[in-house]
């Protein structure tokens, strides 16, 4: 770890996505989700399941009677909703909301306790349990959403309301959990809140935050497991007593820095790697470092799928073992691969290095955005990568795949996780030092750099997921310094012209270093090759053996039934079959489809019985037709599949 | 359905089984799985898990004090350990065993009730609840268990204790479960009944027991649906009250008649059908008989794996839906096996088709005895086609596959059943009707049949399952009529010869149709070509495509980590590869075994990312061997496939 590396994102603010592809997702979640999600969590859409969140608040808050609703967790829908609603001011300044999310911002003002404390599940049932089952109630989760909420709201609008709530409710938990004697030596058991007061500390560089975090993480496992003594005084339930995971599905079975793979739960082990990245980062902490680099191995070498989907099993929604990554049964969660942004931003805040981006990049192109419908409405928990919908009916062992994406959920975390994601995807394509500023995404924005202390503007052009050409100007500014490209690892070939000309530049960890003086009208120009490309997985992937993904430039493709018919097991891709590209503007609103010549073995078969001596059914040439796969399930229920036969 | 074509099995004193490789099972299972199993019944087993079940026959009779101990059907335990030993005194009689047997029979009779009732788990827990969950606690399950047994041991000692308390008991459920008014319209929630009444009728010829039956299986599934009503009435909790099973589970969901597909819990489907079987042939009724074969066809042709295991799921213990065979989640109960010999055997008695015995021969020769290891002291009630040891530890949809056999089970469903189809495994060579002798499977053995009234001795001799030379002499006796031969599906070519002549034979319905007058010193002589075959499943089987399985003759054969390494995932069998034929008299008991050059692909990944562009990975030669299936697991933990790629 070298801190000459360290970048940090670029402030939002600096940062006015235009681009067309994440541009249109952006819309969809400010005119779109927003407003239904703040209904739903009113309990005011028709159909959905009930949420409660809200109502939540207003009893904690003692302005109406009743009884706490919903998970233990309900307070972080708010939460979310409330950090997206923080970036979506940002991106596009709107009174009538910036009032909804003031008034709601007061509610949960209102409910907070004179010490600070504040969850409306223990302020509603009786606060003298609280902070007595840390292991699965998630008040530390909730905290970290909130104050999460708290930054970004403040970051947004200067407010300070929510932000002075949570500095209070830190200072509530700091007093009640720590090192020291007389306090409770335990940790969330769903982590988030590391990151959160990581944010915290970047604005308050109050030391107590930055404390807090890393004891989080110190703690974590450490014998005696403060869960277990926790479960033995409190009399709590232990889910997972006879489980093959017991503590490592709360990433708890041993101390953090003794940890070798991603394990457990895939949303809490993302969100405690990139709190490990985050601490390691501000406190030069070298071994932890290698920690959050052995996690990243462990995450991205051997338990990822291709389209960068984490947790290949329902039980648990977790992690598994090496190279287990079924298809059909993997779980996928929209919230894990969601924290597996936040993870591989803050490895590149701590190293820029192609890899990481382009880990996010999949996940974002792929894994994320097939977490919602193209309408905006509908969501997905699980990304699966072949679903056929009589098996998610009749196969117990893939019920919890659904062949569509679904309203609402009772236990909604991925849908406002997804928003306040998709709202502050600016957040993720730029990281800066002094001197430098890293383009990690082929984003279209206007952007406000700072290098060596002095702005610049520039205006960021991409063709991207659909063509490899992106034009970056100086449109204002000027400034001595390096801007570095991402060449993605998908692409073999590119072209780099500056102002018309080829450059001199050097690549480093992946990245075409332009060290220069920048004036308004230079025009870096870069076409990056977007052959359609025939991906296999290492051989340790037992069920992707003999088959290939296509994928092009970022976007992985599938194919659906909807274009090739039933059965889509009975297709092949032989090795030599030869792609056309074509854009088709009205399909999937606007995508490129990738078509070939493939093989369909028939279903006639010649045998009347169900096994009979092989060479009894016929393979005959089939048009392929590959979409992308965060466009899949938009069209109607039936097969789909990322990994052909070839 | 042509009473012309009936058959029935020869009794079992009429087969002396000699052949080396069912002997050899019939010795294991004589020396050592009967007295291990009355030690298990008896709970005197060390490290085995308790059963309890002559203790609870011990405090239903009054002589012990303690409460009900093991599951509600535990007494079906004794029950097929006395059916197995009823089999075991007629294969070689042994007056010890036979006096523990009179022993523990004395037990069950002390245990009956002045009104013939008869289960422990209700005499323990209260009279006043017998018969008010049909659906779920096994009374009925257990009587026919229990009577099963005492037509064997009668059949076999000609003592009628048993028999008789069981035809009081009989007697008792029909007054207490009938059509008839003020009678509980109900019917097993776990068939097993309808069998067993028939077999009793066979020989009580008291239509009371023929009724019952028929009843049992008119009655099921008739709305207002029994189990619905008893539930109400009596408060039972339904247990896939949330699945999409309901009522299938237990094939009830719709009047039997209806029924199109094999559904449900695998062992319950397989016995109601060898139940319609037997009421089918006894009534001549068209429509049941239709019923018995469509359900054949969806259990055989769309839901059976080449194993001979049927049930693909799990959860349930179930049939799931048409060609869903996936290889690694499977049941594959060795009891649903049993089932599945019980009614192909059926099947042939109503009309001798080599379809059936085809099966009958698959089950037998590879699902049902991978159930037992080869030392006869561990037990599979899972039988998968693929196994990765890692995977059934660290996957929780794999959990229930066993990478090795177990003692004894808890519940102990399997082991005896599966003692006591092997010690009866003579009564499913041969059925016969007054002109006919069917020679179903190819088992070493010398045969008492009759023809046309006249007794004939045959000796049988085969080289089955690893060579195709069989032999049938006759030893004694004269008589006029046809012996049938089956010629197996997997046989392309064979010869034959009577008395060194190539004899007049017609073929009918898969079998040589040899028809003479037989005199001592007649031989009949054939030799099935045994050639490897490489095995194909309908295209619609998913998990199976592109991928073979070897079989030679009536064997499956599979990879094991053992002969092959670790990630047999990485092999493929090239069409054109050769395989060579190897006797192994010290391996596996003496095994012959299949060697041929494949290709490994290698584990050596030039990519250093978890998915790259195709190619990174060589294949080289590299030899396979194959052992046959049902010797897996018996060399210690492993992988194991049956489905190699093609």
């Amino acid at each position: 770890m070298n801190k000459n590396d360290f970048t940090h994102p670029l402030p939002l603010r600096s940062v006015r996505v235009t681009d067309g592809f994440w541009g249109s997702y952006q819309r969809r979640v400010l005119d779109k989700v927003i407003p239904y999600q703040w209904e739903a969590l009113n309990d005011r859409v028709p159909g959905a399941d009930k949420s409660g969140c809200i109502r939540n608040f207003e009893i904690a808050a003692g302005r109406r009677q009743g009884e706490h609703y919903g998970w233990v967790f309900q307070d972080s829908d708010l939460a979310k909703w409330l950090e997206a609603v923080a970036y979506a001011l940002t991106v596009r300044p709107d009174p009538e909301l910036e009032r909804t999310a003031d008034e709601a911002i007061e509610l949960v003002c209102a409910a907070q306790q004179p010490d600070g404390y504040l969850n409306t599940y223990y302020i509603i049932n009786g606060l003298e349990k609280r902070f007595t089952n840390l292991q699965d109630h998630h008040e530390l989760y909730c905290f970290g959403h909130m104050l999460e909420a708290a930054v970004a709201y403040y970051q947004a609008t200067g407010k300070d309301a929510l932000l002075q709530a949570m500095i209070r409710y830190a200072d509530c938990i700091d007093r009640c959990i720590g090192p020291e004697e007389g306090k409770l030596h335990g940790y969330p058991g769903h982590e988030v809140a590391e990151m959160a007061l990581m944010r915290l500390y970047a604005i308050t560089h109050d030391e107590k935050h930055l404390r807090l975090a890393k004891y989080f993480i110190d703690q974590r496992g450490q014998a005696p497991l403060y869960f277990e003594e926790e479960g033995r005084r409190n009399g709590n339930r232990f889910y997972w007593e006879n489980s093959p995971f017991r503590y490592n599905y709360y990433q708890a079975g041993m101390p953090v820095r003794k940890q070798k793979e991603a394990m457990g739960h895939a949303v809490r082990a993302a969100y405690l790697m990139s709190g490990i990245a985050d601490v390691a980062r501000e406190t030069g902490d070298e071994e932890l470092y290698r920690t959050a680099l052995t996690l990243w191995e462990s995450a991205t070498r051997r338990r990822m799928y291709i389209t960068g989907a984490i947790g290949s099993s329902h039980y648990g929604e977790a992690f598994t073992f090496d190279y287990d990554l079924p298809n059909d049964t993997v779980y996928g969660e929209t919230c894990a691969a969601i924290g597996l942004v936040f993870f591989a931003r803050r490895m590149l805040e701590i190293r820029p290095k192609a890899e990481y981006a382009d880990v996010m990049e999949r996940v974002l192109y792929n894994g994320v955005i097939s977490g919602m419908s193209l309408d905006g409405t509908r969501f997905f928990y699980v990304n699966p990568l072949e679903v056929v919908p009589e098996a998610c009916e009749k196969d117990e062992g893939k019920r919890h795949v659904k062949p569509e994406r679904q309203k609402w959920f009772g236990c909604a975390c991925c849908p406002p996780n997804l928003v306040r994601l998709l709202a502050s995807v600016g957040q993720y394509m730029v990281t800066a030092r002094d001197g430098a500023a890293y383009i990690h995404l082929y984003i279209g924005a206007d952007l406000v750099l700072e290098l060596n202390g002095r702005p610049l503007k520039v205006s960021l052009r991409s063709g991207f997921p659909w063509q490899g050409k992106v034009s970056l100007s100086v449109t204002d500014g000027q400034a001595g310094g390096c801007i570095a490209l991402r060449i993605p690892g998908w692409c073999g070939r590119y072209t780099l012209v500056v102002n018309g000309r080829p450059p001199e530049a050097s690549v480093k960890d992946g990245y075409l270093l332009l060290d220069r003086t920048w004036q308004p009208g230079d025009t870096v120009e870069l076409d990056f090759d977007m052959p359609v490309t025939r991906m296999a997985a290492d051989p340790r992937v037992r069920e992707d053996i003999g088959k290939v993904a296509v994928t092009r430039g970022p976007l992985v493709y599938c194919l659906e039934e909807k274009d090739n018919g039933k059965n889509l097991h009975l297709l092949r891709l032989p090795r030599e079959a030869e792609f056309e590209i074509r854009e088709a503007p009205d399909l999937l609103g606007g995508v490129t489809v990738l078509t070939a010549e493939g093989l369909r073995r028939s279903e006639n078969w010649a045998a009347d019985a169900l096994y009979a001596p092989a060479g009894q059914s016929e393979e005959t040439p089939c048009p392929l037709t590959f979409i992308p796969y965060y466009a899949w399930a938009n069209r109607g229920i039936g097969e789909m599949s990322v990994w052909t036969r070839e």
